[in-house]
């Protein structure tokens, strides 16, 4: 509490990141779905042409670079894409420029109960209402539950975060037609690690009120940048460009975009890191199973593990002995783990770790 | 216009930036305030030492090394400094914390008449009510124009921009002083082209509603990293931190973070540069007196300077000539051409340009 802060910034509840080890703390790090695998080579080279001396000069407002690239990589056109600081940030203007304030609409946001965390804290720091629907059994969306709620826009991740799971685009689609008059955000933070792999991207332009937000954090390797980028109509992404001019004309510096255009071209290694990765989740789940866990079946990065043991007993130790998965100290969510999956040998060290404790817990 | 938007997005008016060349199209640009100089050879050495591989890692939230740099270089405890991504950023995450929504309050925030214009698009944006407060003859800020005025909070640049006039710091003192219930908020970009370089930092223990903002986009020419920085009371700063946090968690990139870093160690190209800049400014100011023009005194990296013909004749055709001067096409501006400090070379070029044209209005 401060005098000197107004009243949202008193009452707010920011959003609480995943935490980060200490420098030079040696740890397996499992908890914020970062990717195991080091960016494409690709950003070497980049880097290495680049002069340096530009970056006396402001960067290019609308990162034209990048946004050729993700075009390229999304099969869509230049004027479909909107790039910022990190999908937060883009998520955050998508909230500022689609979704009506309390004040001006009784109308609110829905978004699933189970999501992304950052979902409510937007709401509270934009002043907009919002309506958590339910997810059903084995935290399954359900896409009727969003048709006929009256609402000023829509915003769920799919895959879902933390609960794995995705939806069918058709499913998608079905939503965004039964809410023309609202945007649909679409959040694909994930949707590399689907085995399939179906984005909402090929909706756009049928559904002029679809908004798929991307980011090169997890499947490109890229968190360290900060890239996001939202793909939809181009009367959307206007709208975003409005908002990011109302608060910061260059979002994203010369460096970041030299690093992600040269990711987001590099396809082949970005194809080779996401299957590597959908690999080694199967395996881990199946292990998981054998060792008593439950969990619903993922489409991202992550599992949403239900431990045969008391769930924050396990978080703990597994810390204690330098594993950080992810753990949320709220009702139903305290039940399950979010693990990241890192490289084979992390995960080799982690079941082991977890088949040391399960024993432990059923002899105690 | 659109349905999807929401009321504010289709009405306010977002911030024009300054014109950026296209890539390859060779201009003399001194229309943005850029640093005409590399910045410091200590950035080339930081990144060589840059392991790629933990660009998969998120950043750090806080930015820790920066803060300690900008910590060292401004005498401050690493508790009082707030990194963001640019001071673009910072400013309007500080509008987002100190100063309150017009729905609660009936008080606005007070900013000069003339200034950083996008002060009044933060206003809008963040739904704050604004007063405007005129500047005197030659526009001089006057800080009694700024004492016994209801507000919710003060925003000025000092050196003020477009207008380059610094007040003192004394002058900043009395401001803070006369308001102990608003943040008081200095604007510093330019401070550093003060010759005497007063810097409002020194005030922070003192009042505890002063924060002032920097950026390594002009003095540490870092335009392109995107890098700005509060310098204020804990509280102050943790209150930023609070709407960082409910927003975008990791406003700055590791590469940024990196080179920020090796950029505020290198003090002595800092004094070398901001020393060859001021030089040049003496010289130019010189030079276009002789030719006719009137400016206010300039404590920045740029003039703000009235031509002897007309105004807009003179911006196009120097653009004509592939020379980008910033023109702002507004009642009481227009008569004035914002002209950034470019290299010795530039300004020559500059100036050969401005006397023929000159002599073109006086014969024609």
């Amino acid at each position: 509490m401060s005098k000197y802060w107004n009243k949202l910034i008193n009452d707010i509840e920011p959003y609480v990141a995943g935490e980060q080890p200490k420098p030079g703390q040696k740890v397996i790090k499992l908890n914020t779905n970062e990717n195991p695998y080091a960016p494409s080579p690709k950003v070497k080279e980049a880097l290495a042409d680049f002069d340096l001396s530009t970056l006396r000069l402001y960067p290019d407002t609308n990162s034209t670079d990048v946004i050729r690239a993700a075009a390229k990589f999304d099969g869509v056109g230049e004027e479909n894409i909107f790039c910022g600081n990190g999908s937060d940030e883009v998520l955050a203007i998508c909230f500022q420029t689609f979704f009506e304030k309390k004040a001006l609409t009784g109308l609110p946001v829905l978004m699933p109960e189970f999501s992304y965390s950052f979902y409510p804290v937007f709401s509270e720091f934009y002043d907009i209402r919002r309506k958590a629907i339910p997810l059903k059994e084995d935290f399954r969306l359900d896409p009727d539950d969003y048709i006929g709620v009256p609402n000023c826009g829509i915003v769920f991740a799919n895959p879902n975060a933390p609960t794995t799971r995705a939806i069918a685009v058709a499913d998608c689609a079905r939503i965004a037609a039964a809410n023309p008059d609202s945007v649909v955000i679409v959040d694909e933070a994930y949707v590399a690690f689907e085995e399939k792999y179906e984005t909402a991207v090929s909706l756009i332009k049928e559904y002029k009120n679809v908004c798929v937000v991307r980011t090169l954090s997890k499947a490109f390797s890229l968190a360290g940048i900060r890239l996001g980028y939202a793909v939809a109509d181009a009367e959307l992404i206007e709208g975003l460009k409005r908002a990011r001019d109302s608060f910061n004309s260059y979002p994203v510096d010369r460096l970041a975009q030299k690093v992600a255009e040269a990711a987001l071209l590099d396809v082949d290694y970005y194809e080779e890191t996401r299957k590597k990765i959908i690999g080694t989740r199967g395996r881990v789940e199946a292990e998981l199973k054998k060792l008593g866990f439950t969990m619903p079946p993922s489409s991202s990065n992550f599992l949403f593990a239900k431990p045969p043991m008391d769930c924050g007993t396990l978080y703990q130790n597994l810390r204690s002995k330098g594993i950080l998965v992810r753990y949320f100290n709220k009702p139903v969510l305290c039940d399950y783990l979010r693990i990241t999956i890192g490289t084979d040998e992390e995960m080799d060290e982690l079941l082991d770790a977890i088949r040391q404790e399960v024993q432990n817990a059923e002899n105690s």
